[in-house]
């Protein structure tokens, strides 16, 4: 169970590979999910290295909670949702796909179920909720 | 979005209703799911009040994150788990049901589903594998 630091996010925090950026400070970094499962789906990860919750040291944890919290209220006034889902998977048998320490916020609206995973979103949408995202964390 | 002081976990914390309790500390509290999606669903609480991940302090995040860790240990130990997939409700849209923040810790195995939701266990399944747990602590 180690850390590999040429998992893909690992490569987005080095700038090797493009992501659409939504927040980030000394310890966390935020961008879309490019499968999402609800318009606003985003990611927050720590720019350290963490597997996941089961390696992340107490700081990490913390500072992604933290920023976890800011992006909540961020994507609920950027998509007007009445709530959110946090979902975070760790090894292969718990769901995780990526082995950097990762943090799912999705907005919610009542009475709408999560949209199956998998499916890779237009660049151009991804885009524009992107700002709305990035409008709403500067209003 | 105010804080209802009679919310269930909040009964739970003062002791008015009961609870298969797995562990505590200063600052948090685990006990339970008593609809478990998987065999060793607990749920991961602070003793303080908050709704929910909207309205939580640093501290409170802190401190139930790394009970998170901490359980997410034990029950992979417990029921000999590949992962852990943890998820976090905030608001009815967002799924949230009981108004205490609280963390879902579900052990899982490869290739098997999370249970559908709002089925009772049995209360004798429920003791015997919180003892699993607390034994697992305990090693």
């Amino acid at each position: 169970m180690s850390y590999d630091p040429e998992n893909i996010f690992a490569k987005i925090l080095r700038g090797e590979i493009p992501s659409e950026k939504l927040y980030e400070d000394d310890h966390t970094y935020v961008f879309m999910d490019i499968m999402p499962r609800a318009d606003g789906h985003c990611l927050v990860i720590p720019k350290t290295p963490a597997r996941n919750i089961l390696d992340a040291t107490p700081a990490q944890m913390a500072a992604v909670m933290e920023t976890t919290q800011k992006m909540s209220h961020a994507v609920m006034a950027a998509f007007g949702a009445g709530g959110v889902t946090i979902q975070q998977f760790n090894e292969p048998a718990g769901g995780q796909e990526v082995y950097h320490l990762h943090f799912h916020v999705l907005p919610r609206h009542e009475g709408v179920s999560l949209r199956p995973p998998g499916k890779l979103e237009d660049r151009e949408v991804l885009a524009a909720n992107a700002q709305k995202i990035r409008d709403a964390l500067a209003a």
